[in-house]
């Protein structure tokens, strides 16, 4: 369930393609900028752009680019900046080559705490993540999948290369005999603290959520932890952290997202770089979920929390798009 | 380049399909088969089906099940027998299907010597392998990979979930820097024999066809030896074969396919297994190309060799895939 809030009439494309090029003009034409022009140009993006489903955003590029012999997106680009930039341009993106491009970033300076490609491997269809892919091909001229398996190490190597290359079977069906003996087989590998075993990888990797969500409550029915629990044996382990992630963005994945929201906000100056990719990633998907989520475990709106931590132009943005106020 | 032959004037997809099903009729009707009858039959599904693009069949079988009820593919498989039926089969079925029925097949019954999923992933195209993987989500309610990672073991297993699992990038653009530092890598670890390094297995599942042609050009420049003379230095050794196997389906797949095609013929009893796999894979892709393989390495043409050891429909429905005679 999105967040995202398109008006009930929603001008044509060349409508907003237009009203858009006529603020940025407007504003070259100022040469001392005035605080007045600055904020109608970026309350017109606002009430624009974050009110748009992904497809009117591709159809006001598309006919921008074709009008005016210009990308939206480098115009945009030229007349934004800092945290407002980084919000606008990535929501305006397609979902697809959104994610091909954080993705991107994110094989450039890999760190291990720096999971968004387990993210993306792991909250996306199969067929939202194939798009990624054919993304990725398009825009770098490689594979999403060479680039992770070249700028990887050892055990991450190992786990997120899979991970990246899964089309997992998307449909209900589930096989409670298979889903029991691989409760079996996570369970004796963890117990033993192989937590980079090939079964565990293979198990995590391939298989379906729904049959991976089968053997997950037949390991906690019949071995009396969830297995984060269990996966929890030494906190301070950053691999085991990220399995962990990986078996919450693949069931529960709002949790997973309220989590990052939570970190990125609670921390001394606020992580804007995770903030802005968790809302402008899953406005249009699942941030009503989130937003419970968040709700729950922190007693306070999320709306309330950003907020408080962000300001102006970048905080009307992110508020907009979480579905705060009117359309 | 393809060599199976289609009619200037092809009719009507309802039309073959009522040619079909009124010789399934009149064949059923003879109560004591008479030779005539059952021969009458074979060459009019040889003169139908071995002589349709996998769009016209397509079309026929969809036809055929609207006007009959009945799926043509069931239909011919009551009236058919022995290798002359799998060959028809096989080639009835749209391309991606046919091959995710050789995958699931191949998983079933898995040893090292069976290498279809390695033929599979290596010597079709990106989308052609990723049509594959929609077909086996539709018919097996599972995925491709998940099925190769959980039947298969040890080194095998290593090798073929990444390739199974591989969506390359299919442009030209070739990185000459990465070529080079990369058949450094492959040359290191092939003359230490670490086979199963990690490295070598990423090369080979990652990059695309362009590229991993550029590292092995650099490979034969560079070190003296193209990279599967070097892979020959145990040559009993199962995986060093499959390895060379995977350079070979991945940069020259007729040559590959040559030397199926050579060890189904010369071998005591030959592999119709085998030879019919590659007739019908082939028939539409580049049996051209494996023809003028086969008769560089073999003096003989690919046509007197298959004529030689087969017989019957079977022979003339090979035949017909491969071009021989008039459409």
């Amino acid at each position: 369930m999105a967040t995202l809030k398109v008006p009930v009439h929603v001008p044509s494309p060349s409508d907003d393609a237009e009203q858009l090029r006529k603020a940025f003009e407007g504003f070259l034409e100022v040469v001392h900028l005035e605080m007045d022009s600055r904020s109608d140009l970026s309350q017109l993006i606002i009430d624009i752009l974050a009110h748009r489903n992904a497809a009117q955003r591709n159809s006001i590029r598309k006919v921008y680019g074709e009008a005016y012999g210009e990308d939206l997106l480098k115009c945009l680009e030229k007349e934004l900046t800092s945290d407002f930039e980084r919000a606008v341009l990535l929501f305006t993106l397609d979902p697809a080559e959104r994610d091909a491009h954080l993705a991107n970033e994110a094989t450039k300076k890999f760190t291990s705490s720096n999971w968004i490609l387990m993210e993306i491997a792991c909250s996306r269809s199969s067929h939202e993540l194939l798009n990624v892919k054919k993304a990725y091909h398009a825009s770098y001229k490689k594979s999403l999948e060479e680039d992770v398996a070249h700028h990887t190490t050892g055990e991450y190597c190992k786990l997120l290369v899979p991970l990246v290359s899964a089309f997992r079977y998307e449909g209900e069906e589930v096989n409670m005999t298979l889903a029991k003996s691989e409760a079996k087989i996570l369970h004796d590998k963890i117990s033993d603290k192989h937590y980079t075993d090939d079964e565990v990888i293979r198990i995590v990797s391939t298989r379906s959520k729904a049959q991976l969500n089968a053997t997950l409550n037949h390991y906690n029915t019949s071995f009396g932890n969830a297995i984060n629990k269990d996966l929890k044996a030494d906190p301070s382990d950053e691999f085991l952290k990220l399995l962990r992630a990986v078996i919450k963005c693949l069931t529960t994945p709002e949790q997973y997202f309220e989590k990052v929201l939570r970190q990125a906000i609670n921390k001394l100056g606020s992580d804007e770089w995770a903030l802005t990719r968790v809302v402008t990633t899953r406005a249009e998907v699942d941030m009503v979920r989130i937003k419970e989520a968040y709700q729950r475990r922190n007693s306070i709106p999320l709306e309330q929390a950003i907020a408080k931590d962000t300001s102006g132009d970048y905080e009307k943005f992110l508020l907009a798009l979480i579905g705060a106020g009117d359309a």
